[in-house]
C-alpha cells in the first residue's frame, strides 16, 4: 500500500498545484468515500464544510473537501451521509469497560467499593469476565461513536482482545494495585501480567498496551517509580486515578504536606506519558504543573457527580491549555459508555458552575470529545480531527431523527439535542465497523446473551453480599 | 362501552372472589394486552411485577398482574414487551413545544430573548408554525415516552390541534402576555384566543385548554385576577413561569417587597389550578406556601442549567410533599422534549447539589417523572400510574439495545442507562400510537419534510436580526 499512498500523495499535490486541470484529470480510485455530510473537521481553524467529502484510503484519510472531490476520486465503497454530521470518531479518555458486567448493581450505596465492588471482583473477574464485559462495552462504544478508548482493569489483554474484535482503538492499561486481587496477588504481579501483554500486542495496529497503576494511594511509591520507568523503558502510556476524592486529598495533604498531583511529581510519575482521570480535587498551582509536564487529563463530569463527587477545574484546564479530554468512567460509575451523553452535561455543569452561559460553548465541548481526547492520549498527530493525513476514525451522526431537526448549528445538535442512537455510520481505522447503526464485526444477540447468561450468575453472587 | 366495562369491572370481582374457579373461568376478552415485562407500576407500593402483564379495554388498565392474567384475559392485539420495562407514560409538565421550529438557534447568547427569540416570534409565528412545531415536537415526545405535555404558547389552538393529530394528551395553555404578539395586541386579545379555544375543545378526550400567562412580570395583576377567575369559572389549568430569574425575584422585592411567589398569593393565582414552571428562586416560606395553596411545580433541570439560571430545590419541595413533575421547558431553551433524557441531570444534580450521593436515588426520580407529573397537574386519580382504573397510558421501554444489558435494578437502569431512544411502544388512551420504535399516527417524513422547509425561512429571517 505504499506505493499506492505514494501515488496519490503526489496526485493531491499535482491536484492542488493545477486547478485548472482539476475536472479533467482522471478520477482515482480509493477504498472508501464519504459524501453529502456537513463535516465538522475540528482542525486548527475549526473548520466546518458544508456538503463535504471525505476520501479514505486504507486506514488514512486522503482528502477532505467539498463535493468537487468526487470528480478527483471515486470508491465503489460510497457512504451517503444524506446530510447528516460528519466528525472525527470521539475519544473516551478513561473507562473499564469490562464491568459492564455489573452496570446498575449497588447504585448509589454510599460504601458500594468496599461492600461491592472489590468483593464481587475478587469472586468473578477471570479473563472470561474480562473478555465479555469489554466485548458487551465495545459494541455500545462503537454503535455510538467512540472510535478510540483508554482502559484500565483487570486481565487487560482479556478486553484488548475483545476491543480489537469490534474493531475499535485502545489504549488498554493493566490494573496495578497492591490489594490481592483476581489476577494477582501484589502489585509486581500485575506488572507481570502488564509486561507479557505488551510483549504479545507490541505491534498491534488497533491495541496500545499500557500501565493502569490504580490510584496514588493503592499503589507503593517504590511500585509506582518501577512503573514509570518501565513506561520509559516501552514508551507506553500510563493512566491513573487522581485526585478523585477529597479524602485522597486530605490524606496526602496529612501524611505528606502534599496534593496528590505534588506527590506524584515528587516521584517522577508525571510526564508526556501520563494520563490523569478525574483530576478533580486539585489546586491552581496543581493545574500549573499538570501543564508543565504535559499531562494529559481525563474530564469524568457523569461519573463525578452521579457519586457527588465534585466537579473538576477542567474547564479551566482546557482554557489555560491543558490536555484535556473527556471520559465515562466504568460503566458502574458513569454507567454509560458513550461520550455524546457526557457532551451535554459537560456544557451545562460548567455554565452553571462560573454562573455563566458564555463560557462553555458546544464548540469547545465538542473539541474536547475530539482532538481534546486526541491530546489528552498525545497522539493529536494522528488522531483526532478530519484532516489529510490523519487516521481514519470517522462517525456520521443522522439527521433524521426528530430530536435531530431542525438544525441551525451543528455543534449545538451534537451536544445540546443527539443523543447515542443518532449515529449511524463509524469507521476506525479505515474500516466500516458500524453502517447504519448496525455493528458490522459482531453478533450483537450472541453478545447480549452472553452478558444476559453472565449476569444471572452476578445477580446469585451479589445477593450474598 | 359502559355496559362493557361494568362487565368486566363485575368479573374482575368474581375473579377475585372466586379462586378456585378461576383457572375454569373463561378467558375474557379485551382490546389490548402487554405481556412478558417488568412492570414499575408506580403505585402507592411502588410495587414491582416481574414477568407482568397490563390488560386495557377502551381508554382504560382493567387489570394490572402477573402472567396468570393471561389465563383470565386474551385479546386479538397483544404486544410482547421481550422482557422489557413496561412504565406509566411520562409526563412533560412544561414546554412550548412549537418552538422545535427554533431549535439551536442562537444558543448560549446572553440576550437571546430581546434579540431573537421576541423579533423571530413576531416576524415567524402564525397559526400554521404554532401547529407544525407542535406537529414535530409531538412526535419527538411520542417517540420518546412522554404521553402527557403541559404546553405553553402563542395561537395554542393550532399547537392542540397537532398534539391531538400525534395522539398525544395535553394540557394546552395559551400565551397570554401584556405586550403586543404575533397572535395579538395585549393581554386580552389573548385572554380571548383562550376563551375561543376552551370553547372549540371543551369536550375532548386528550386536549385540555388551559390558562397560560407569562410570567408574573409580563403581565398585569389586573389581567392575572381576570385570568384567575375564569380558570376558576372554567375548572381550568394555569401555566406560568415563575421565580424564573434572579432578576425577576430582586424586582419583585424591590418593587413589592414581596417574593413572586408571595405577589402571585397576593392577588389570588395560587391555587389547585395552578402549575409553576422553573420555581427556581423560592424561599423556605414560599416553598410552605406553595405546600399550602397545593400547587403544581415543574422542575425544568436541563433548561435551567444550560442557561446558567441556577438549581431549583425541587428535592427539598418533592421530600416535603409538594406536587412536583419533570419538565423539558421549550426545545430553544432546554433542546430536546424527552423526560428520559431529564432524568439522569435530575438525579445527579441533587447529589452534587447536596454533596450526598443518596438523596436522589432512581426511583425517586422515575416518580417524579411519572405520578409526581400527574400530581403535579392534579390529575393523579386518572394518571400517572399502571393501575386497575387509570386512563391506559403506558410505555414499553426495550432492554435489547447494548446500555440496556445488563439490568439489576429497572429504576437504575431507565434514569442512568437509557435514553430517548430505548422507548418501543407508547400507549395513549388506550390507542398504540408509536409501536417498535414507529410512530403509528403520522409520516415521520413528511412532519420533516415540512420542518426543513420551514427552517429555511427561519434561517434567512434570523440572518436579518
Amino acid at each position: 500500500m505504499n506505493l499506492k499512498k505514494l501515488i496519490l500523495v503526489l496526485n493531491i499535490l499535482f491536484i492542488d498545484g493545477c486547478a485548472l486541470t482539476h475536472s479533467a484529470s482522471k478520477s482515482m480510485s480509493a477504498d472508501l468515500i464519504i459524501k453529502n455530510g456537513t463535516i465538522l473537521t475540528m482542525n486548527a481553524n475549526k473548520q466546518v464544510i458544508a456538503n463535504g467529502v471525505v476520501v479514505i484510503d486504507d486506514k488514512t484519510i486522503i482528502a477532505v473537501g467539498s463535493n468537487d472531490l468526487l470528480a478527483t476520486y471515486s470508491s465503489l465503497n460510497t457512504i451517503d451521509a444524506e446530510g447528516g454530521i460528519v466528525m472525527p470518531g470521539m475519544i473516551n479518555t478513561h473507562t473499564h469497560v469490562s464491568m459492564t458486567v455489573f452496570r446498575s448493581l449497588a447504585d448509589d450505596v454510599p460504601d458500594r467499593l468496599q461492600r461491592y465492588i472489590f468483593p464481587l471482583e475478587n469472586k468473578m473477574v477471570s479473563t472470561e469476565m474480562s473478555y465479555l464485559g469489554a466485548l458487551h462495552g465495545s459494541i455500545e462504544m462503537a454503535k455510538s461513536g467512540v472510535t478510540t478508548m483508554v482502559d484500565m482493569y483487570l486481565y487487560e489483554q482479556s478486553a484488548a482482545d475483545a476491543v480489537k474484535e469490534i474493531g475499535l482503538r485502545g489504549i488498554m492499561t493493566q490494573n496495578i494495585i497492591k490489594y490481592p486481587t483476581a489476577d494477582g496477588e501484589n502489585a509486581k504481579a500485575k506488572i507481570d501480567l502488564a509486561l507479557a501483554f505488551i510483549e504479545a500486542y507490541k505491534d498491534d495496529d488497533l491495541i496500545t498496551p499500557g500501565f493502569g497503576p490504580h490510584a496514588p494511594h493503592t499503589v507503593n511509591a517504590e511500585d509506582l517509580k518501577l512503573i514509570s520507568a518501565l513506561s520509559e523503558q516501552y514508551d507506553l502510556p500510563v493512566s491513573m486515578h487522581v485526585a478523585e476524592t477529597e479524602k485522597e486529598f486530605l490524606e496526602f495533604e496529612d501524611k505528606y504536606g502534599l496534593t496528590p498531583i505534588e506527590y506524584l511529581d515528587s516521584i517522577g510519575m508525571l510526564n508526556e506519558r501520563f494520563i490523569a482521570a478525574h483530576a478533580i480535587f486539585v489546586t491552581d498551582s496543581d493545574i500549573a504543573l499538570m501543564k508543565e509536564r504535559d499531562i494529559g487529563v481525563s474530564h469524568n463530569m457523569v461519573a463525578n457527580i452521579k457519586s457527588a463527587k465534585g466537579l473538576s477545574p477542567a474547564l479551566q484546564m482546557h482554557d489555560l491549555g491543558l490536555r484535556v479530554g473527556l471520559g465515562t468512567d466504568g460503566p458502574m460509575s458513569g454507567n454509560t459508555l458513550d461520550i455524546i451523553g457526557q457532551m451535554g452535561y459537560v456544557a451545562k455543569l460548567h455554565k452553571l458552575d462560573n454562573n455563566d452561559r458564555t463560557v462553555m460553548p458546544p464548540i469547545k465541548v465538542v473539541e474536547m470529545a475530539t482532538i481534546g481526547g486526541a491530546r489528552a492520549i498525545h497522539r493529536e498527530n494522528e488522531l483526532g480531527s478530519i484532516e489529510t493525513g490523519k487516521l481514519a476514525d470517522v462517525v456520521v451522526v443522522e439527521v433524521q431523527s426528530a430530536n435531530m431537526v431542525p438544525i441551525y448549528n451543528p455543534y449545538s445538535a451534537l451536544v445540546y439535542s443527539a443523543n447515542a442512537s443518532n449515529v449511524a455510520t463509524v469507521i476506525v481505522n479505515g474500516k466500516v465497523i458500524v453502517k447504519n447503526k448496525v455493528l458490522q464485526t459482531y453478533d450483537e444477540t450472541k453478545s447480549r446473551q452472553m452478558m444476559i447468561e453472565f449476569s444471572d450468575r452476578v445477580r446469585a453472587i451479589s445477593k450474598t453480599l
